[in-house]
């Protein structure tokens, strides 16, 4: 994903209660959703008394060695990895928090965004408060510690103040808290250890590689905590509870390998090619998706069309900071390091390009002349998504608006901007169909960023509407 | 392919002449190559001067800094990467060499193996040689060093004496030497860049990467010379060419994207799926691929039987050595860092697995084990090459004939063996229909290491025939 | 020093204004404050619009890389060295701290210690802080924050409220300010450069290394404020102001070739050592130093008794967190990385043996030692600091009472302990003599440390009386 | 020394023979050598049967890390630190050298410098070898390869080809040579451990780290074997034995606390400052000293003339190839990170300074400048070595004839040029009476550098007489 896209989720989460190799496990489970978030890392560890934490900038391989993992001794982890904003860079946002009080030691990792953030800090500075970092996270923190009452009253209180996207992981000396927002805008599940701890993910995928068993999701506005080797489950608020998460984890974020809400990823990205060619068939001699995400959706494809699917397009595997990027003298002389197109291939064929999803365009652009310039005859465009026509407010890092080009133009025009014989967005139905294709599923999605519906107030966030 | 598989090439090579970033592109087509070497990497350069080289052990992007690249300058280059094999390790085996002497310098990267190598050394020491490796490559700078005349034909004189499987790039201060043994075994290509000069790369990906277009390969006994910017072109031997590109390149080594004597790889390999099909269908409710070399025979097969091709194997990407491996005893807790079974995919399923290969047969059983773990009804596995009975001597690293499985197996014993519901590997005849799909196509395989055809002579080695 | 001496300094801090290249600047002067601090680094900029942090554990030159300072752009810079303390590892409490608040951002160094910090805290909690670190400079921000007014007003409240040590470099945005406590207990200079721009630091030695003219010692009390390429001074508080300079910052902490109110280190060290020999002398054939702090004083002796000063004990300047430690089994065979006695310049003589000071007494014990297995026939041993007897509460790392083993044996008990021959302390009068040497002189010292006259309230802090 | 100096050793050597951690021991003994060489550093280690090396470029701590250390697991070692000379950089030229022969392997540390190198390689190349590096050391390694018979009459032959300076360390996989030339020119000692084991080093001081008993120093002419745990001693050659130990080791290069030929270099070097104040004293206030290598003789020559010794240069230890440079932009505006005077010594007084050696005469005209700029009134430079006017052909990089201002220049001129107000090299005479301060000692030593007296042949290089 690195470096290709023009997606980005901020973050995921892992949590860990019971186990005596805490940190190392949670290592592992920050490896595999590695993929939420590239540019830092951390883990807290608490053996009961106290709270550890090791974090910093980079891929979790760069971030931890194994004396530093062996020095996050305890039983009970939490930990991160995070996608860096623009304004937000520095060790100073790197998570997860960890705050010093009186009362204990209290720490926090979350993902999502906190839409009323500001507001929130404006109201608690005005109390005193004073902040370490520009991240929304602090906030939470700040929060629980005005509180009164027992800690999860105290918890309860705060998240009761928080609109917006979280999936949160809390912990303190001797317990640890999971919650998700009251829209369950962003996933976090349970799992549980052969050796009867609890495990908590922003992901499947990160359960199966620790050998934990899948136990449940955790509800909309749930709030679970494990202390002493039990689970407590309850709601932290009255409000009504929705069932709204975001698309773009089916999509586009998440592995293909996770389950979210019980759904499996790649399969409803399969679903969701086969839909693409059921609305939108055009005759082609192959189909190629844009790797990685979009794979699994060109087969879908593929197989419903009955037109072979074939590897037009490579990626290149670089990783970390260390690699020397080329000049754009390089560049110009036709040195590519991220994507290359097969001429062997595409030469001289007809092609249906799947990709997942159109941000501002350029990348789109770019991909159809590499096909053309390896001989394609015809590149037809479908997305497995929706066009993007607002921002998102609830933790992906998408432009503002007006660098939407779907913002700015129709697919008519986006078409020709990008260079494709045909151009296709799957319907927000479709969409739909694909993740929903089980009966029994009623819940819904967010999908604010193609309709503009959001799920929550904007406060003082504006967008323009069509 | 990092760790996981049993099979490892064990070098690609890289040279360019005319283009004042020779280092930069070098690094980029080594990049490219990394999967055919991880453990080392090496660059050298010539101002036309004087030939500086920088290596060591890592990735290429562990080797090279930006400050390193640039002080390799110069405008040709030639670049080595490399696998590590058990004995062989140490920074003294790492290519490319570089030798000294009064007539100038010399540098050689190597991919494949001297058969007659020990040999050669054994006469080259009573004759006075010392040897600072023990790499089979020093013996050819020692031998073109012996030799009389102008430099092309001490070169030919030296490459008359060896026998077995070598892609060579040999470079002087002011010219470079492409070579391929008269048997073809280890590919070597020819491209251009857009400012005319000259790029070799073991694979084609290569080319593409760096801008390069394809010329054509070096055929089997050719040495190619780029001097003045100009190509020279002669074979070396007077002895009979035979065309015997190894099957496994095809098969596993090479990247999908590449182009082997003009055929691309990956259509192979989705032939090869297609042809797995027509040998031994078995009715079953999902194919599946073990990542990532298997991927397209699956596909492949998926498309000729009309059963879905699914996603039930995740490959972990975990890069480098400074993964922190997990203990045996979280291991034993089901810690699982390479493979993943998709348990929401496998379940409850009858599951066709392709993989491209068995050697000793311990990760094919543990892949069967994951699946039937994630709830498969049924596993039928399906190779994409012929059973591996005997070892390769031309610059493979399987193990050693009393280690492969197929030596010692039969195919209904390995079945049980592995614990599939059923096990099949495609025919000889099956696998070169796949590779030599174009009827224009009369070149040959070397398939040794399925039959035991060897086509050189074994010198000291020896091999059980059955 | 490096792990070789049992006292340790918490902190150097410099800063500089109006130079282009001021965290590069920063980065020079942080360096030649090495010794002050070896466990953490970091430097804070300002491009008048926004400050920007850089800070790691580690060494200045293993926390800072060419392309970090370079990202580090803008005119204004604070920058810290760290000895971290036993509880108190951990990035959280690396310097400079970083405020963001709705009026600006707010950076802070502190060298010292805060003695009422704990209370300041609790009462701050009270209030609705929240602190993200165990360290007492956080105490700092929270304070500054909560006041009213104009920005110097608000600092000058903040500072009120302080007890205890500390040097203090606060940055704003636009405007840099520099404060010492009203006992200067911790040094700080002001040096101009040549481009007219200001610098502060703990040391004159790190005013020299960037080529800035000595201006003259912050007062204690005093607060300047640099803005606009201006310099403006006042006294934050109408409390008295006392000059108690820590004597140990002589004796022990400070470079030799520093100047600290105008007084050179290394000349009252040797000072020292000539007042040792006219408090204690004793016939010897040689004068050796323990090095490398114990030098000067040794040459002073030598030069004050006429006995030739030799180098008698050689320390091995072994770097970094990189060192591979002897194993137990190593040291036990003789193994010495730290300090060794050369037997050719000892054998056989009578030793005069010139210390700093002696805290546990473990390491005289062990040097004793090693100068009679030399062959030494006698050793004595002369310290250049008073006994200590009571704990530094003032930013320096004494173990507690109870460890300090003047505490708990007179000299004639320590003397047999450390194996000496004989063993004397110079006197109170003495190292005073030593330090104000020059008529005009009439600050005084804080020697709370050897006589309890602690210069503040313990708060809760306790000693025991002899 | 780094970066300071214009003389460079190029090496130092360590081996050990029969202790459990030989690879270990090796890394303390090359690290007490570090100031012999700093570029480059490796380890060779046998377990009997088989060698294996590791080495790179860097200090011993940047080369090594302790899995690298444990990985040479062996009870025989020999080890090398290098001074990177400007034409032979690179991994190439790293020692130690490592052979592989039918025979055996054969590694060999060199500290010198053959001086009929070339000649030899010529002889060699026409009999067939060829050279992997640009080193003079792996002439020997094909010298002994080409003999007959038993190994150490095959190493002696060898070692009767070689002219020039050599402290050799020659390993096989069950025993360890330990030679120097026949002049003696550089420094090689025998030393035992507690377990029995033998070490052998360049200098005494790595004897001392590793708790090593000095038995003797390695004659001139003698081969040393060590097998089975015993010593075998005998002379390599019948040609006449000289002892022409390197003056320049006793003034320059050698630790203080190291004793070459059982001559403290400390103490040699007091007595050199001693004899310069008889042969030159001029009155002035105080006597300083370049640090570090000119301490000794300041304070030998302070004792001597009754003038306080005072600390009036400071050098910043800054360490290793990470330190970031100042630009040439802020050196001229004064930053200084190798040497600063200190003002508040020096200002106002007339100053002797004390250097030990004059190459280019660049570095003294700056530390005068230094000194005047801060204040010093007179400053008197007093040389503790004769005038170097001859290149050293023996192992120091000094520069070519040309560059040796003392070859250009009067002394009268150079105190003009260096801007001093007077200037005085110690006599030839006097350097040798520092030296050999002892009755019995009648070995001689070599000062070609000094007056052109060069004890071997000189080949093809060449020397202008005066």
């Amino acid at each position: 994903m690195y470096d290709l896209k023009e997606l980005h989720e901020e973050c995921g989460v892992f949590g860990i209660a019971n186990h005596k190799d805490a940190a190392q496990i949670c290592y592992y489970g920050l490896h595999s959703l590695q993929h939420r978030g590239q540019e830092a890392a951390g883990i807290l560890v608490s053996n009961q008394h106290k709270l550890t934490v090791h974090k910093g900038e980079g891929l979790v391989t760069e971030v931890f060695n194994a004396s530093q993992i062996q020095a996050l001794s305890g039983d009970m982890a939490i930990g991160h990895v995070r996608y860096s904003t623009a304004g937000g860079g520095g060790i100073a946002n790197v998570q997860p928090f960890l705050f010093r009080t009186m009362q204990g030691d209290l720490g926090i990792c979350h993902n999502g965004n906190i839409v009323n953030a500001n507001l929130l800090k404006y109201e608690l500075e005005i109390q005193g408060s004073i902040f370490s970092s520009s991240s929304d996270t602090e906030v939470i923190g700040h929060l629980i510690k005005r509180q009164n009452g027992r800690m999860i009253e105290r918890i309860c209180q705060a998240l009761q103040r928080l609109d917006g996207a979280f999936a949160l992981l809390i912990m303190l000396e001797d317990r640890l808290y999971a919650v998700r927002d009251k829209y369950g805008l962003r996933p976090l599940s349970i799992g549980q250890l052969p050796n009867g701890g609890y495990v908590f993910a922003s992901e499947t995928c990160a359960l199966d590689i620790v050998g934990a068993k899948f136990l449940r999701d955790i509800e909309p506005g749930e709030i679970v905590r494990v202390k002493d080797g039990k689970l407590l489950s309850m709601l932290y608020t009255d409000e009504p509870i929705q069932d709204k998460i975001c698309a773009m984890e089916y999509i586009y974020f998440s592995r293909p390998d996770s389950d979210l809400d019980g759904i499996n990823v790649h399969t409803t990205r399969k679903l969701a090619g086969k839909q693409l060619y059921q609305e939108s068939h055009v005759d082609a001699d192959i189909v190629i998706g844009v790797p990685d995400s979009s794979i699994s959706a060109a087969i879908g494809y593929s197989e419903a069309a009955g037109i072979p699917y074939e590897m037009g397009l490579i990626k290149n595997k670089y990783v970390g900071r260390t690699f020397i990027q080329p000049t754009q003298e390089l560049r110009s002389q036709g040195v590519r390091m991220k994507l290359s197109a097969v001429s062997s291939i595409v030469n001289n064929k007809r092609v249906i390009m799947i990709d997942d999803s159109i941000v501002r365009g350029t990348t789109s652009k770019r991909i159809v002349k590499l096909l053309k310039d390896a001989g394609a005859k015809e590149v037809h465009v479908r997305i497995a998504s929706p066009a993007i026509k607002y921002p998102c407010f609830y933790g992906v890092d998408t432009s503002t608006q007006s660098e939407l080009i779907s913002h700015k133009m129709d697919v008519h025009e986006l078409c020709q901007y990008i260079g494709a014989d045909s151009l296709y967005f799957i319907s927000e139905e479709g969409i739909k169909k694909s993740i929903h294709f089980k009966k029994e599923h009623t819940c819904d999605l967010c999908m604010a960023c193609f309709n503009g519906h959001y799920v929550t107030s904007l406060y003082e966030n504006e967008v323009e509407r069509d």
